[in-house]
């Protein structure tokens, strides 16, 4: 595993901070805002933060897993100097609030998990505020380390001279961190092997419209904005080289929860012989799911399809299904990179390898 | 070939006249506008024709073929009684100019041609905008009649019980008619074939969304709206056993330029064994175009792709590639529905079997 150099560790290569803790309260970039707004949210009670996550304010599932450490943070430091059996009782509840909110990503639950491991360690007469914000900014150091060791594994995938196709969006904003798919890319390109980014737009929430192409442009990386069903005729074309994409929950077999849209891209990458690679942090691994069959797949409201940003794209009450992820079995995906490793098939075994090398 | 039944002739089977010629103007249903507003234009000149066909207020290549015909009847009749070589030139002019509204459907061409053909037949003391005007209305009539063929011949090869998904809109409001997918899907409806219908929203224009879901819901056919990228997940679960499309252009190979997203969910359905249809009249197969990759694919504005219906998507000058249209390998067609007959691969050869059939 590469050892990280002292310059990737500053958090200035992030070059925006979309999660930040300040002074009592979680600053957050409010991505649904963007790219026309950057507008930052304090939040200051686990209650503002479960809305945040469940109103996508933040979205990708590494920042989902950074800010919910935070929320938790805020959790303990509401509670006072009550007894410890109380406080734990309490904080429990907090967390089963914080994971509920949203059911598919499993950072989050991770994130909420080891806040509460952390808070069970706390000393009896300890500072459990103070330490539950440790343990959140330790999270949250984390992940950007993470991200830096999945772009440099990652990059040495995409072969010199690719125009690279990503869908969603897979940056900084998503991880509080470097990004991970689009991570790999970023540093590809600092290595002189991405000629351009294709980037899909991602109905309904158009994270690609709106976000990777907002972190793209900031990055000075050239890129070209497609509507997501384009992607097959670009491939069968010659004009994409490589697919990379993030994911929300990895099964124990490969099976790869993702935006909705993941599974199509994954297909047709097959189809047109481009391989397609996943990028997500050995947190996303959920080794107590067996496949992609046991990942439960949030269905949100219609209005996210029958509207964009207000505007209506269809009659109200018409009817939708309207699936946030969706599930790309494993033997469309030509190697999950994760801060452990990159992994191929057969994904069982390689990735239970993977589970005692953290 | 089937005939015919006289109530299948009733033009009141349509439901909607998206396109009608009354009192010496063409009254045409404005699709940019559905389904919040039924506003119906008045097109009196041919410049008024050419306007409306480039900004899309009718759309669909058989729908815009009927256009441009009662359009050359307007050029026709604005010519005034000036000797025969000099009407046929300026006629000749006016159908270039109709003939560049769109560059990628073949029916537009083969419209304006066909009205060309019947100006020149005119007798020198013979009435050109009022036989130009017969000739659109059969061309309207002979339109109808060729979705009706297309939709019984079609409806039978869906299975009894099947969900069937569509893209873009290919119904009446397509054609003029009955339609030519959406036709099959109605047909197949009627024979109790068909469980429900999956319409996938069309990005960028929404064609979906707005236009096949109206149609849909006028003719009580239980249908779901989904995003375009949400068809590979819902083929992969099962829940579609057929996709069938319309058709701008299909080549003397069989390869087929459609709306943009056709080569993606053709491509989807090869990977899951979903059988994938085309229904075109066969007006829309151009003998003299080799193969796919000599069919021009109009791009069209960025503002398409950056804005739904005036509101930003992305931010102002993100790069954009907005093909309107793409193209589908025939290897990826299960069976091409023509009003002359089903015809399957290999293409090059059933296809020129029915050139003489017409």
């Amino acid at each position: 595993m590469p050892k990280l150099t002292p310059d990737e560790k500053q958090p200035g290569m992030t070059s925006l901070e979309p999660i930040e803790w300040s002074q009592g309260a979680i600053r957050l970039l409010d991505q649904t805002r963007l790219p026309w707004e950057e507008v930052f949210l304090e939040l200051r009670t686990p209650q503002e933060v479960v809305q945040a996550i469940r109103e996508m304010r933040v979205r990708g599932a590494p920042a989902i897993g950074v800010t919910a450490a935070y929320g938790m943070a805020l959790a303990a430091g509401s509670l006072g100097k009550g007894g410890r059996a109380s406080l734990l009782v309490s904080l429990r509840a907090a967390s089963r609030e914080m994971a509920a909110a949203r059911p598919t990503a499993v950072n989050l639950r991770w994130a909420v998990e080891r806040m509460m491991r952390a808070a069970e360690k706390v000393a009896p007469d300890g500072d459990m505020g103070a330490s539950l914000l440790a343990e959140a900014q330790l999270v949250h150091r984390e992940t950007l380390e993470s991200d830096l060791r999945m772009a440099a594994l990652g990059a040495l995938l995409i072969q010199p001279g690719s125009t690279v196709l990503t869908h969603c969006n897979t940056g900084a904003l998503a991880t509080g961190g470097y990004g991970t798919a689009l991570g790999v890319i970023r540093r590809a390109w600092e290595e002189g092997r991405v000629k351009g980014v294709v980037a899909t737009e991602t109905r309904p929430w158009l994270q690609g419209a709106r976000l990777t192409t907002w972190e793209l442009t900031r990055l000075g990386i050239p890129f070209t904005l497609i509507v997501d069903s384009a992607a097959g005729y670009l491939m069968s074309r010659g004009s994409v080289q490589c697919a990379i994409v993030g994911a929300d929950r990895i099964a124990a077999n490969g099976d790869v929860a993702n935006k909705i849209g993941t599974c199509s891209l994954a297909m047709l990458a097959r189809e047109n012989g481009i391989p397609f690679y996943v990028a997500a942090p050995f947190s996303t691994v959920d080794m107590s799911t067996a496949s992609g069959e046991d990942i439960p797949i949030e269905e949100r409201p219609s209005e996210e399809v029958t509207h964009i940003r207000g505007t209506p794209t269809a009659l109200e009450g018409t009817p939708v299904r309207n699936f946030a992820f969706d599930v790309t079995p494993s033997r469309y995906i030509g190697a999950i990179i994760t801060d452990r490793g990159v992994v191929r098939a057969p994904y069982e075994e390689s990735l239970r390898r993977l589970v005692g090398s953290g």
